[in-house]
Formats: structure tokens, sequence, C-alpha cells
């Protein structure tokens, strides 16, 4: 196949950027041998590590009050999975990707894992829908799906499950990924209590089908699109659920789906010491879910989610193996852009993270030593492990700067030709 | 023309409540006789009661993720008035309608105010939108629109709102109100001075074109549809707004546009101190702008709100004469119904704090005995005023409940036939 | 004994209110007829209702600004019952006092209940205390208590719940409520996960000595005396730990320990789903723990608490029995008066929870009927249960308006001359 | 004078440093230089740069639940000069303290200026107190100080004012920073208007003492010592009341006090472009006013606030000269650590925001293009300037690693002895 990217192009611009990053890596090697620490370790970490695209992210996004589409917009999953590709081609840190259907749904699952090698993709969790209805279906979400009051709507949203997880086989799927928007606008609409229990029950024939060797992975949310309850609302309300129904199911982390002053990382050392830590939707937020690209908004509690991940490696945590993907709302940049920015991002927390001198920190932390441990966590934080990133690109054949090569190849030019325009008014609700 | 709900039907509905209706009227008029407060006073006071419903308010509302329509949905603003006109018919407390531009352009304006006559209904403040884009338009809101870096798109976010201020001038709206979305979703992507300066020199624009005794109202939000900063955001920068702009600019509070855990009643006092409070937008919240149901969620916050209104009526504070409107999206109930259930909680929020003892509150006060006055106020809020509520709406030929006539008298099924389904998928952004 | 309050003055002030509370408990019977609903019902349960009184409470509280101490403090456990004793005499519904170690050790608890008894006071669960340090104590809970990183310091803390267990035994209390200040100032001052194994461990050696009919309540806050982490932050983290130590273990519910916008009713319903709800710290807040007193500032919020408390025993569910008790800071108040007030609002919010048509709610929500569910609910809370509470108070020897006799009756001036005034500036840390 | 800490001892530590400090301070020189950026421009401001140290905050805080002390406690202004002096000699970059009245009143304040100046100290903006009462106070602050509904507490209040602003002119302070914890616990506790009339009204009397040269700064707070309302709760009321008082009555921000999620930065932008931006209390939160040590927990809100501040400096914003102090409460470090650490990140902030591509930023904002203009503001976040603080410190005679030093001369193990432990229990409100 053709590169959707020209490698030489990548060369060119790696070249030109040589003599300044070979000045800045051997720098901060020389920075981080003065702590006892090997360079290469880092890179190596570097390159290992990977994060999932989701399908959605590289469409535009949009809220309540309108969509402001952009130019070359991927029409169905093969134009997603090109883009999807791009990301991989110049970051070479974003080695699968997260399908959501109905969206994706194709013909011939093989085909689209073919499709999706010549890309260097492959397929992580598969995310199922019941929170909005497609034309053709016969009962309304309008009162939710799992946990709907009524049996049959149950029923329906259960069936649509089923049918991710057949897909999911078919992609070589490690897990399916369960967030409903199911909850209440009304004190009073529901009984708070029951609509917990029909959701165990529609999740019990779920889980039930679930292949060996894949996951479910239960993700709460705090509030949107329900507004007064809803029936996976916090993490406590989650894990009841993952060990209701059994050891397959675990709690998935969006970093945008708490109370407002929550300490996330805290969640994450909860679900890694009962093993049930499924992993993650990346993103960053301000006020609510606001699914801002990850690392934008607040970078030091990226750290600290990582800084969790890397102690929990670090000390051998049972059971310990998550999955990281991204889940972002891309309104008024290139989602390409905005997704290889955060996957750099979330890479960048990984590797500050990895710096952490967990011994002296262990240290200190035993010695209630405050102030020192604060400030060797900090140490990591405050590194620029910007060549590091660029060296572990550089050496998978990805670019030192991607965004810079994305906006000289004219990839999106060239799509914007290739895919019509979204005629008329964008859509939004008043 | 023809009642659109059957007066015979509210007679006979009324009449068949007059027994229990009667028994608790009394009573409470006993009760508040021993207090030395005439009931009558009160009835009266609930019969001067108005709210305005927003035109967008019939519709069904949606969310990002969906908008699950319902039966009979208003297609134009004329299925709109008779909504709204069914409404007033059954309360008799929502004599006024806000009109939103473009979605309620007509022709001829001069008739849809005779129209809206014959429902018994005026026009209250004008909206204007410029947070969507339109078909056809010139330039697009993506980045924004009246604080859009760009000149020329904020040229015609003015332009619009000249048009929204000519076609309030042919409606007899009171008032324009303007809120737009703009703001950012990354830091750095504005200069936060710089885009204020540029909203405050297009609303300059705006204000000039303003008639004698027409006002501008300034909604601001804080946050979404941006998520990292809005350019109106809190009451402090609309306040600044209005005292850049000029005399008729006054501040809008919608009270689910503010900060978690905001005492929303004390800036009411503090708008009421400056002379700077246009009115409200009613609502309910528990997470951020949820548009639920006023009082639907925390009612003692809305008797709060109408505590600070009606003791600034009572000390005869300057230039206090603010509006009142509705702003909620019903996405799970019949709009006609919620927003009636809505106006009578609104009107229940008053005659409470209509029944402050003010006299013993501010002695109270003065003499910091705290829980005294706590309790004072407490009792107030302890009353059930709904006879006084029922009393006022059939002295006025409305009905004793009205949610109950609307079920009984089939207007929905009748509007649901002559107004056709939408077809296909309900909208949404994935 | 003598009456802390004289029975006559409580009959006299009584045979005042009578002929109005008689024609607004006659009109209110007739309002429930029609619905229904026998009167006498809700009075018989409003009779059957208690909510015990912290022995902390009866003292002014403060910030760490300042206390102001008001008149009359009590000195020791003895004032501190009379006080209590008082609260229970005029309201009849705060027949338990819940002690709090080390403050209310005696030298002999046997007497304690008895003198407790004459005021017809008995003991609820009582409190440990390892957030503050003691004079003479050996080790500091400057860095923590059961989750210190320092093995002696846990054991320190653990040696002191259970002499806590000791006293309990003695007291007749049915329960050990732990609530801990253990957290971090920093991020990276302590492992986070490491911190909550220290905990869990230093708690098995607590549980293992309750007896048999002596639950543990585990309590926790979000944030507060630490304010980046606290060990126990969360009702998932409560769970798990409870989960982990076994069945005696269960987790408490205080209304203030929540993050903003956190849905505490549904908290309630997934820990009666579970069995593990302990009970209740009632209070009530707006920004953070403010401790507040119960429903003077969210009403509403109480009464959805308890409409979950209600159906949970309509529905029998499994191991239902929680704890009821009131835990707040009386700063600018008369704590007795705050503490009567709370129990009359605590005791509202359960009589009006009481009166929802739970057979027409469940109707509604079985037929997705959002806006009749949600009237049914909010019909319940409309209704002015004052009539009830006091005639349940009179029928039990306490009084019409507790607040007024207690004024009336001189106690405060009275225990002011016994007790003497704390002398020099307020305390506070600045 | 002796010279708190040894000379000889910075500059043998420094001179350790010496080699890794050059090679990072060269490496980071040459690319600041690829990107056209002097390195020594960079040294120069950071060596203008300084930050002032509360008197209150060398001292040991806490919570209302339990102070801790640390060894060597000051006690008295003496005491905590000395403890400032120590933080000025090794980061050279907190020149001046900000005192507190009544706690660091003296009889010769001519004389403190000298012992302050002996450390190379000045004074900065001096603080009054009414939160709390003095021995031998002749009326309580309990219920409001400057807004109390009684006019002789505020009387007294409007005095102590005065007798700082004396104070103030005899150490030189250039402003007098009002801060009051007046507001109310109940609903209906106070008229919210006619308080914030009585506020204005009493600081009009204390306006009109402010000598020429002397500013008033008001601090605005959302909540505690108050929990329901607090009459300056928010910048809006802040500004209010510095437009009524007149042109020396301006704004501060201390960044612990506004409402969950609030965008900091762009009040500050508000403040900075009507003029009246009084100055910064510094120090970082999680959940409320957490007076965490600055940048701790969130660094890059506190980068973004020096954003404002450095773009506020570029457009030569119209009397633009802020104020710079820290606020914070060390409750489990040793103080003088924590506020060198602070100063440090401080002035990091700073520094980094001095390296943020202004022409280049205003050409992306100006483009609306999004992604570009974020990149280039978290460019300059990214770059470790460490090297140019340090270089900044040594040039200056301080300590390369200022923490370090501290603990190898043995300063408060000195002062331990010098100063006598607090006996007794810690104070703490139960």
């Amino acid at each position: 196949m053709t590169a959707l990217i020209s490698e030489d192009l990548i060369a060119s611009l790696n070249h030109a950027a040589k003599v300044a990053h070979d000045d800045e890596f051997a720098a901060l090697g020389r920075k981080l041998a003065r702590q006892g620490v090997d360079v290469e370790t880092l890179v190596t970490r570097a390159i290992g590590w990977s994060v999932a695209i989701p399908t959605w992210g590289v469409g535009t996004g949009g809220t309540r009050f309108a969509r402001f589409p952009g130019r070359g917009e991927p029409r169905h999953i093969h134009d997603k999975l090109a883009d999807c590709g791009v990301i991989q081609a110049l970051t070479r840190g974003a080695r699968t990707v997260s399908p959501h259907i109905p969206w994706d749904k194709v013909s011939d699952y093989n085909a689209l894992r073919q499709e999706a090698a010549q890309y260097g993709l492959g397929f992580d969790a598969i995310n199922s829908n019941s929170f909005q209805d497609q034309a053709g279906q016969k009962l309304s979400y309008k009162f939710g799906s799992l946990a709907n009051a009524a049996a049959d709507t149950r029923a329906q949203a259960v069936a649509h499950n089923l049918e991710c997880i057949e897909i999911g086989k078919a992609l070589g799927s490690p897990a399916l990924t369960v967030w409903i928007g199911d909850g209440t606008n009304f004190p009073g609409q529901q009984s708070l209590g029951l609509m917990f229990e029909n959701y165990l029950q529609a999740m019990e024939a779920v889980y039930a089908a679930l292949p060996d060797g894949m996951q479910m992975f239960i993700e709460h949310k705090m509030y949107e699109p329900a507004f007064y309850s809803t029936v996976i609302s916090d993490w406590g309300s989650s894990l009841m659920a993952a060990q209701h129904l059994g050891p397959k199911a675990k709690c998935l982390v969006d970093l945008g789906h708490h109370a407002p002053n929550v300490n996330i990382e805290q969640i994450v050392a909860r679900l890694v010491h009962v093993g049930r830590l499924a992993g993650f939707h990346f993103n960053d937020s301000k006020y609510g879910d606001d699914d801002l690209d990850a690392g934008a908004v607040d970078p030091f509690r990226l750290f600290l989610v990582f800084n969790e991940l890397v102690e929990a490696e670090h000390r051998k945590a049972k059971g310990f193996a998550p999955s990281y993907m991204i889940d972002q709302s891309h309104n008024v940049t290139d989602p390409i852009e905005s997704l290889m920015s955060s996957a750099i991002e979330i890479a960048r927390a990984y590797a500050q993270a990895s710096l952490v001198d967990r011994a002296a920190l262990a240290d200190a932390q035993g010695a209630n030593d405050v102030l020192a441990a604060h400030r060797i966590l900090k140490a990591a934080y405050l590194i620029d492990v910007s060549p590091i990133l660029a060296e572990a690109r550089m050496r998978q054949g990805g670019a030192f700067d991607p965004i810079s090569a994305y906006r000289t190849s004219g990839y999106r030019d060239r799509v914007a030709k290739e895919r019509p325009e979204v005629k008329g008014a964008s859509s939004g609700i008043v």
C-alpha cells in the first residue's frame, strides 16, 4: 500500500531537526545519568507505549448547541481507519483503534482487520451504544436502555450488546466497553434502587455471552445525558456492578466523568488495590465531561494518574493490566492534530512518571518527610522529556514533530477533495 | 377564535375539585389570619404574577448525545404560539412569550402580534442567536461570534442582533437578550483580555441601535459550549459589560449558569443593589446548565431567590423591575406539561416569599438572633400555598389542576395528528 | 429527679396553642383522608421516630479562624447529658446520645448510664478520636493515625479504638463509629495505595475486638483536615473497607462529606442494595463539610434521602436497620436550639417521605410517566406536616413549640450561672 | 549582623553543584538561543522577581480539627522576621514581609523596620484582622465585624483598621489588605443586601483614612468561616466595593478563594482590564481554601495566571502594578521549607510565562489556529527553567538548592533550642 504520509517527507523533516534534537537529547542524557538513570531505558519504555484511538474521535465533535464540521470529515469506518493510520504513522504510539457500534458496522470484519493491519493498526475494546436511537430501531431509549423500566427495551439493549460481542470477536477486540446514559432528570422519575437492579439483570445476560479472553469494561459517568441521577454514576456503583457480574468485569476510568474536585488518582489506586482497574478513557476537563484534549487543562493531574500506574507496575500489583484509550471531542481543532497532540501528552506523562525515583520516594514517605517526598515526585514532573519522546518516535519511523509533518503533508487538503462537504446547517439542539 | 382548551371542560373539572379546594383554602385562610395575614392579599398577588414562556421551550430538547422527539412537535412559531396559549389558558400566569431569532422569523410581525393576542399572549424579550450556523450564513461562528478574533465575523453577529432589535420593535418586545457561547476550549486559544475587548466593541454597536424603551439583557454562563473559558462567564463580567455600555444594559440571571455551590440569591441582591438586575431565566439544575424544570431539584433555592425579590420590592429598591422568563430543556416530558408545572412552582416560590413576616425578620436580624431569623424565613417556606395558587388560577378562568386538565383535554393527541412526526433517527453528536 | 424543664410550663404553653393547633391538625386530617391516608398512622410513625444527639454538639463549634463561645457552655459529659435531656424533654424525638472519647470518659460508666436514663436517654454509637493529639499522648497524629506510615503510631490508634469498644460495651452502645482525618496535603506525601493497606491492617485489629452485637460504622469524608487526599474519602473506599473487614462493618453517610453536586440519595440506595448502610450523620451544607443545621440549606435533599429510606422499608430491603445521628457544628446559635430545630426538620423529612403514595409512584415509574412520577413525590413534600409533628410531641409530653418553650424556661440563663464563662481570647488558628 | 545562614556554607554547597548546573544552564541557553531568546534576559527577569512572605506563614497552621505545632515555632514578630530572613537569604526572591495586626504589634515600628532591613527585608501590605476576638476586646465579632448588624461593632472594626493604617504608615506598607469573614450560616440570618450596605459604609470610613500613596486591597473569599453567605464572596462583589470606594481601592485575588472550577486567570484578565487588580495571595488548593503550597496541586493553573500577568505587562495595561504575596497554611511541613519551595514555584511560573512567544501566539490567535496557539503556550510551560532560577539565586548570593542548604545549616535545630516548645495538647475544635 501507499503510505498515507510520505516516508521521505518524514525523513526530511526529521533530518532538519537533527542538530537541535541531538543536542537536547544528549543534554538530557547527561542530566539523567547524573541521577543514575540511563536515558535509553526511558526511550525503550516510550517505544513500548501505545494508546488506542476511538474511531469516533477522528470526526468533529460538538455540543448540544451546535456542531461545526471540519473539512474532509471521515464518512465511514474506512475513512476513519485511514485517519487513525496517519496518527500512527506520525506518532508511532497509537497502534490500535477502538470501534463504536453501530457506526463502524461492516459486512466483512475479516477484511476490516486486514484493512487496519495495512496501516499498522489493530482493534482495542469495542463500544456498544444505547444512548441514541437508530433509524428503524423498534423501541426508543428515551427513558433508558439496559436500565429502562420496560423489560422489552432492556432486552433490545442486551441484544445490541450481544451483537457487539460478536463483532468484537471478529475484530479481535479484547473487551466490550459498556457505557450507558441511563438515569433520570427528575427526583422520583424512577426508583434509584430498582433501576440499578434492572441494570444488573440486563448486564448479567451480556456478561454471560462474553467468550473466554474477552473482558467487560464498565464505564461510569457522574451525569449527562441524565441530569438528576445516573445509574452508574461513580466508581463505587461501577465496582458494585463488576463484583456482581464476575471476574471478567472491570471498571473503566474516564478522566472527565467525576464530581468536581475528586482525587482521580486515588480512585485509580483503589481499583488497582481491588484488582478491577479496566483502564482509561483519556481526555481533560475543567467543568464537566468537557472531553478536551488530554493534558490541555491539567497536565499535572495526568502525571499523577500515571504515577499511580507506574507505582502499581513497580509494586507488581496483582492482575494489573490496564487498557489505554483516548476519548475526546474535537470541536474546534482538526481531530487528527488533536489526537496526535494528545497521544504525545499522554506518553509524556507516562515518561515523566517513569522518572520518579521510587526508592527515594518510599524512604521519604516512610519517614513522613512530607516536603522531600513531594519534591521527589515533582522533580520527575519538571523534567522536559520531549527529547525522549521524539527519539522514540523517530527510531520507529515516526516524525520529530508530528503536527508540523502532518500540516506539511497536505493530508487534510487531499481528503477534503475526496470526502464531500456536509451540506446545510450544522446540527445542534436549541 | 375557538378555545384551545374547552372552557366547559375546565369548569367541569374545577367543579369536581370544589369541595376539597374550599376546605383547604378556608383552612389556610384561618391559619394566615391567625398570623395577621389576609389570604386575599396573597390571592391578589398570585393573580398579578406572570412568567414568560420561551418559544423554544415548547419543543423537545436534547443533549449532545441524543434528542428523542415527542409527539406533535411544533413546526413553527404558529404552532409554538398555540402551545403557549394552552399553557396560559390553563395556568393564567404565563401571559407572554419570548421569541428566538431566526427560528421565529415571519414576514408579518403585526399579524403575529394579533395571532398571539388571540391566545391572550404578548411578547417578552427577544433572543438573538449566534451560537449556531444557519443555512446560507456567510461566516461561521465556529470560533465565536461577537467576540470572534475576526472583525468580519463580529460584524455579521452585530448585524444579526440589529435585525433582532427591529423584530423586537415590531413585536413590542421590551428588551433584547444577548447570550453568546463565545469562549475557548484550550488555554492560549485566544487572549482572554482581547476577546473581552472585541466583545465590548461589538456590543457597543448593538447597544447604539436600541430604541428608547428597549433594554439590553446580558446573559452570562459559566461554560458550555466553550469548555476552557467563556467571555461572559460570570455576573462580574456581565456587570462590567453593562457598566461599559450604558444604563439600558442590565444583567440577566439564569439559575443554571453559575459555578458549583455559588450563592445565587446573593448575586441577585448585588445586582439589585447596583440597579442592574435585568431579570431571570428560571430552571433548575444539579450539575451544570441542566435546564431541568424550575423547582424540581432545589425548591428552597428558588424560594430564596424570590425572598430577595420580595425584599427588594419591600425596600423599594431603585430601578427594580425585573423580567421573569423560563428557560428549560424538556428532554423526557411533554414540554407543555413541564412548562405548566414549572410556571406553578415559580408562582409558588413567589407566594411563599410574599408570606415572610418582614418586620419580624428585620427585628431578629437586627438583634443577631440567628435562629429566630432563620425560622421566620423557613416558616413562610413551609406553608403549602397550593390553595392560593389554585384560587388565583380559577378566578381567572384557569384550571384547578392544569396538568390533569391538559391530559383530559386530549390536546396533544389532537396536534399529533396535525403535526407530522419527525422521521428518521434522532439527531445527536457522538 | 427534678425535670430540666418544668412540665407545667410545657403544658401551659401547649394549652395556649391548642385552638390553632386543633384547627390545623383537623384540616390536615381531612386533607389526608381525602387521599386515603389516616393521619393517625402518621402520628404513630412520628412518635416512633428518634435521632441521636452527639455529645460534642451541645458545645459551641468553630472554624480554623475562630471559636466564639456561648453562655453556659457544658463543661463535661454530665453537663452535656443535661443539655441533651432538655432536647429530649421538649422534642421527645432525641432519645439517645452519641458519646465521643476521650472527652466523655468517666470512671464509672454504669453510673453514667443511670444518669442518662434519668433524662430518658440511652447511648447510641460511640465515636473514637485520632484526629487530635491529647495531653500526654505518646505519639503524634500529625501525619495520620490508623493509616500512618509508622507502625507504632498505627498501633497507638488501634489501642485507642479498642478502649472505645470497651467503653461502648459498658454504655450499651450498639456500634463504634470510626472516622479518621488521615490523608495527605501534597501529591507524593504518601503512597495512596500503601496508606489504604496500612489502614485496612489497623482496622482488622479493631474489627477483631468487636463483641457480638456491636457494629463498626466506617465514616468517609472527601477532605478536611487533609487537603490533597483522604484515605477514606468516598463511599466506594468505605465499602471496600467494610467488605474487607466483615459483616459487622458498615458505611456511615454524613450528608456533608461528599463531592460537590453528588447525588447522595443514590449513594443511600446503593448502600441499601448491598446491605451495608450503617446510618447517618445528619447536617446540611452549601460548600463543604459546613456542618450547618439539618434542613437549613437544602430541605428537599433531606426529604429525598428519607424517600430512599422509606422506600427501603417499604420494599423490606434485607438487613435494613440504619442508625440516625446528628453531627453539626453550632457556631452562631445556641446549640440546644439548633439541635431541637434540626431534630424537628429531620422528623419532618421522615414524615413527608412517609406520605408518598408508593403504589401510584411505582405505577407512574413503571409506565415511564416522568412528570406524573415526579409530581407524586413532590406532592408529599409540599404537605406541611407541622401539625403531625406537634401532635406527636405533645402526646409524649413534649412542647408544641420546643424553641419557644426553651426560651421561656430560662434554662440557658440558669446554666450560665452554674457553668463558669470561658475566659480569655477565643481559640482559632490564624 | 551575623548571617542567619552561613555564607560559606552556601558557597560551598553551590560549588559542589557547579559542574552539573553549568552543563544544564548552558544546554538551556543553547535551546533558547535556537528559539531566538537570550537566556540572560530571563536571568535578569528572575533576579528582578520577588514575592512577599506573610508573617503568619512561618508558624505552623492547622484546621478546625487540630493544630500540630512544629519545633522552634516563632514566638513573636522578631522570630518571624528572622525566619523570613532565612527564606530571603537562601532564595533571594522574598524581599518583603506582610505583617498581621494585632499579632505583629510592637512599641517601636521604626526599630522594627531597621530590624527587618538587617535581614534585607522590607514591609509589604499590612493585614487587619476582625475575624477573631482578642483578649480584652470590648465587642465580639461572633456575628461579624465591618458588616455586623450592630453599628457599635462595625465602629470597633473600623477603628482597628484605622490603627492598621497608622502602623502601615510607620512600617512603609504600600497598602492595607482587608479580608473579613463576615457572612451568615443560615438563610435569613441577615439581609444580604443590608449587610453589604453596612459593609460599604464601614469601609468608607476606613478608605477615608488612607494616606496618599497607600492603597486598599479588598480580598474576597467564597466561604469559610461563614458557610451560607459571605459578604465579599466573589470578585464581582469585590469590584463593586472598590468602585464604590474610589481609585485607591483594588481587588486582591487569593488563588484559593473561588468557586469550584472557576477560571481564575480570566478573573485576573478582567481585573486588569478594569484597572483594579491589587495583586495576589498565592497558594494552591484542590477542594476549597486549602492553603496548600503554591504550585503543589495545579502548577499549570499557576502558569496560566502568570501568562495573564506577563501579557498585561506586554500590552502595557493601564495601571498594571500588582503586588505579590504568599498566603498558605503549613500544617505538615516546616514552614520555612514550604515557603522557600513555594517562592521558587511561583518564580518558576513567572519565568515560564516570560518564555511564551507572544508574537507567534498573537498570530495564531488572530488566525483562529487553535491548536497552534495552545501549543505555543504549552511549549513555554514545558521548558524546565530550573537552571535559570538557580542561576538567578546564586548570582545574588542565594543557594543553588535552598531547601538542602537550609537542612544542612541546622537553623531549625538552633531555633528549637532558643524557642520553647508549646506545652500541652494542640488546639483544635471538635
